[in-house]
């Protein structure tokens, strides 16, 4: 049983005695600093996405990561968090107290703030993850609203099913810190949503060779070390005990740590022998896949486990990377190859390797069944949802941006002009202004801020 | 009572009995680790700076965030913490003791050296925003000299009459973590400097079409999601208890991170309506006013309260900066609107909401008249010196640089070229070196770094 | 003594009666916090050293970055930290046991798991810092195998002797968190590489004005800030017990805080004086200077030494910064000046003002002959395992880059494109689609990434 933070005494009373956890006291300061420095894994997501997209549209995904990161903070605040933490009087489906920051407890073996904010900042990674998925086609205000409700309810439903007292957990379905209900989810979800949204215009076309270059690797590079550090505490912060629980939270930042190289290093290796190219896009990638796989079962693994799940990780991201764009799936951020693929790899393997129910260690196949129904359940209830909530924006027309947006890049047809700016380094008022020659050089900078700074 | 690590027991045996807080030990590893997050901001603060400016003085920005920072930590072991924090004998006006790290103590409930990190990395955060005001306009000197001036004795009166056992806190005015003190104190020096530096040039003129540019609003939106992690810890370390703490400490995140979620999110809504863009810097400057105001009394309010500061400060930016420029106030970096407008709405909403001496919560318009007077004296008191530095430092004629800087932007005029090069993407001597050529694409290329490297 | 975490109970019971530490509980939660945000400062590094280069290799120092700290952690687990913090049997020289994470043990007073991850991150930081060394020059497989074999065996050995229970810490040669070993040592590396490797093409021409142009002095600022406030966890999570040595951790901050402020802000005047300019690389340069000396002693020292560390680390920075490019060394990211120079001034001067065996108060020339002889070794041992590595390097023609790359860029010629892409700014299909326009647009942008998005 990986799950913490339990609030839910009313469900847990339902467990067989062999199951319940002896609650133990929480290092709060642990996990609020945990719950902190996730927050500051979206400056990576942002330039993660920023850097993975066209330049044209680069701002517009930044500005999708701070409006999930609100709406996801504000629902959960709201619904959200009791509908994952609340009590769901035996139904083990979903919460219903707790609404709003109703009734919120702190007591030695849980307190509802500090539980909140950790579990908040967990739940805005997976839509700083979609903000991928929705990246240069989806207009904000659609973007809002799937925002709202896959984090207020999809999500939110899956982390009382696996990471609180939900029947999945009861069933001894395994996800340490989230590799299915964050990671996989999220993965399942982008596929839709980026299948839904159709390729940007002419990418697969075959008479074009117009180039879709990412802006800039870089960003990517810096992005992707910062949410390495940041998944630290990431995996860190499941183990709320803290130094109480001196083994496992060792444990779980080694194996973290060697997933994450291995991850990026074998992406590294496969990308080289396959192109022949030192790509630190995909290097990137593979260290967010290797993070990913891991945090299925950061707790219950050894050390070259964790090395095991980083490169197979790799190996199926850079699978995935070369068939989804064969498959003219249009995916600019790779939401798929790096979280469905690396989510369903961690699943998947802890039902081998997991030191105290995994196949290997002579537990037999049963943690295997559970948890490919856990990927099956998990599946399903996203699709069906997203699928629901995508269409009924297309029916009214918020889906997808227009052809001129496109076109002209959304950071300039709707964010009052581009993400970086050089024009005025050559360009300035001589000491005695002629304002003719101003007019004249403006007009030759085009659109861009104007003089209010609007 | 808001005020933590107390060391000045003198003063505090001076209080009538009800207000004595009782010494409570002190969660150091919280309060450092705090601390040294609250440095972290200062990457958020120079991306922030960097993004607000035009292109060609992006990098001058960060070169007086830096000399902010050094100068703020040494002027503050020097003198700043004695005054601030030392004993001042009764007069509740200002430390005389512990200057210059002289007779730094550590007991259970109080330890000079972390306390030290802590203020000093907040007094820091001050100048990181003044640097904002300062920019593009005020020279390397004239800012050193009036970073010395305000962080050690300016902002260090404020901090013992407020934070430490001054007479403001005495008297009953409540200020968090510095809403008044740190935030709304820097918006008004804020406006103070950039009303004496005047408008950049041109800015204003009614014939010029001239672009005034923001190098970069993704920069901006990086600057301010790191900025939102930070504010975490700088309002957490405040509860100096850590999780001994345990309701105080988890409340003031909640109540930080609503309020951040909410300032965004309306500042966002709130200028689509009023322009129809998705502006990324409108949004990233809502976050920080969320979280301004919320630390007039994160520990002292319900989270529908954080959501009301985070919205009322969104809306109050949004007019201010609306009206800023239209009054000609020059204001690159939007110093005024965030600091001086969200501080006041902090301090002043406070006085209706505490939960322990708000108006709402039928304690009386008591808080109230102590809220207006706190604001009043800060109000009078930074006026008064930053008029006085200020003045004094354009009689030596060191406030404002010169006009050809200014034209050519104070980063090639004097930070030896510019903030970011691409010239030698396509520009490299050929196999067989030709230094004619060399020489010539050289001389295109114009000013730079020489090859010294200097 | 300045050892912590030691896990060589047989060695340390050699130690004559007077040296052996007090085994103390160690604070398991600082310390990760400390070495998670060290992996935080990776991202500062990166920042440095693509802010460093020439814009062409930006991208490749990133990958170089990247490549370093996979390989470490890897190297790390299967060997270094076996070698490091295994039992030596008495030879002093370095330990065998704990290789691949094998009997790794869990006590009060050390556990193999927490003290993984920190040191670790402490190694990644060296190989972070000869990213530099080999940036622009280097080739990507040659960077691979020396940085297994520095990280792995010649910083491995190192730290067994100094940090561990090694021969040099318990001949008496005081290193408090590695301004020697981790410092000194990588400025020494860096020296032997960057001389090895050969100075950029043309750097030093006669002929030839080519600009030598760093991409960008902002990305400097940025990652040095960053670096700075990582440094604090860096030094802090040295001081084991945390907040149970509440004297110690807290004057560790204050020196680590003020010596950084005060090498950057004497690097910027030196600087200042010499050229006339304000130089934003020069002043991040002096920060990290200020740091790495004070690394030397900052748990045996005042805070007004920490001042001198700082100012005369700038001093000998600038004076190395200058001398460097006139001996025509050419080390792009001025590793040389910054770790060797400073590294070289903080072991120095702790013979001279460390409080507890430092000349200055008291105590002698002893420590002075246990420092020099410290360096003496460190310089020695990594100069001659550095060279043959490097030559066989060498040998194997896997050293240095061939000429086309070295014109083209390593971005360019090896990495699928730039770091950083504007290209589809104005550039796009029109609404109806024209191909042959398309093509044509294309061919003229030139390389990158192609549509496949390798």
């Amino acid at each position: 049983m990986s799950s913490h933070l339990r609030h839910n005494e009313g469900a847990a009373a339902a467990l067989p005695i062999q199951n319940i956890p002896t609650p133990q006291t929480v290092d709060y300061d642990w996990v609020l600093v945990s719950g902190f420095i996730v927050i500051l894994t979206q400056v990576g997501f942002a330039f993660i996405g920023a850097g993975s997209v066209r330049y044209k549209n680069s701002q517009s995904v930044v500005i999708k990561v701070f409006l999930g990161l609100f709406l996801t903070v504000l629902i959960w605040w709201l619904f959200g968090y009791g509908f994952s933490f609340g009590d769901d009087f035996q139904t083990k489906f979903m919460g219903g107290t707790k609404l709003g920051g109703a009734k919120w407890e702190v007591t030695a073996y849980g307190n509802d703030y500090t539980n909140f904010v950790f579990r908040a900042s967990g739940a805005a990674v997976g839509t700083a993850i979609l903000a991928g998925a929705a990246a240069e086609r989806m207009t904000f205000l659609g973007w809002s609203i799937f925002t709202i409700l896959y984090s207020g309810f999809i999500y939110a439903g899956l982390t009382h099913w696996t990471l609180a007292a939900g029947w999945l957990s009861t069933l001894g379905y395994k996800d340490f810190s989230g590799a299915g209900v964050v990671f996989y989810a999220a993965g399942v979800a982008g596929l839709i949503m980026t299948v839904l949204l159709k390729p940007r215009k002419a990418r697969f076309d075959n008479g074009t060779t117009l180039d879709f270059n990412r802006h800039s690797p870089l960003y990517i590079g810096f992005g992707s070390l910062l949410v390495f550090a940041g998944w630290l505490f990431f995996n860190g912060g499941i183990v709320s005990q803290g130094a109480k629980s001196q083994y496992t939270q060792g444990l779980v930042a080694v194996n973290t740590l060697i997933a994450g190289a291995t991850g990026g290093f074998f992406s590294y290796v496969i990308r080289h022998i396959q192109y022949g190219t030192s790509n630190l896009a995909a290097l990137s990638r593979g260290v967010v896949c290797g993070l990913v796989a891991v945090s299925a079962a950061a707790d219950d693994m050894k050390p070259w486990t964790a090395f095991l799940y980083g490169a197979i990780a790799a190996l199926i991201y850079s699978f995935l990377a070369k068939v989804m764009p064969a498959a003219h799936i249009d995916d600019p951020v790779e939401v798929v190859p790096v979280y469905f693929g690396s989510g369903f790899v961690g699943i998947f393997l802890s039902a081998l390797f997991d030191t105290k129910a995994g196949a290997f260690y002579g537990f037999g196949a049963k943690l295997l069944g559970k948890q490919l129904l856990g990927l099956l359940i998990i599946f399903a209830w996203v699709t069906f949802f997203t699928l629901i909530i995508l269409l009924a924006l297309k029916g009214f027309g918020i889906l997808r941006i227009d052809a001129e947006t496109e076109n002209a890049g959304i950071d300039k047809a709707q964010c009052l002009g581009e993400a970086i700016v050089f024009a005025n380094q050559v360009d300035e008022v001589p000491l005695v202004q002629q304002t003719e020659l101003g007019n004249l050089r403006s007009s030759q900078l085009g659109s861009g801020l104007r003089s209010g700074f609007k």
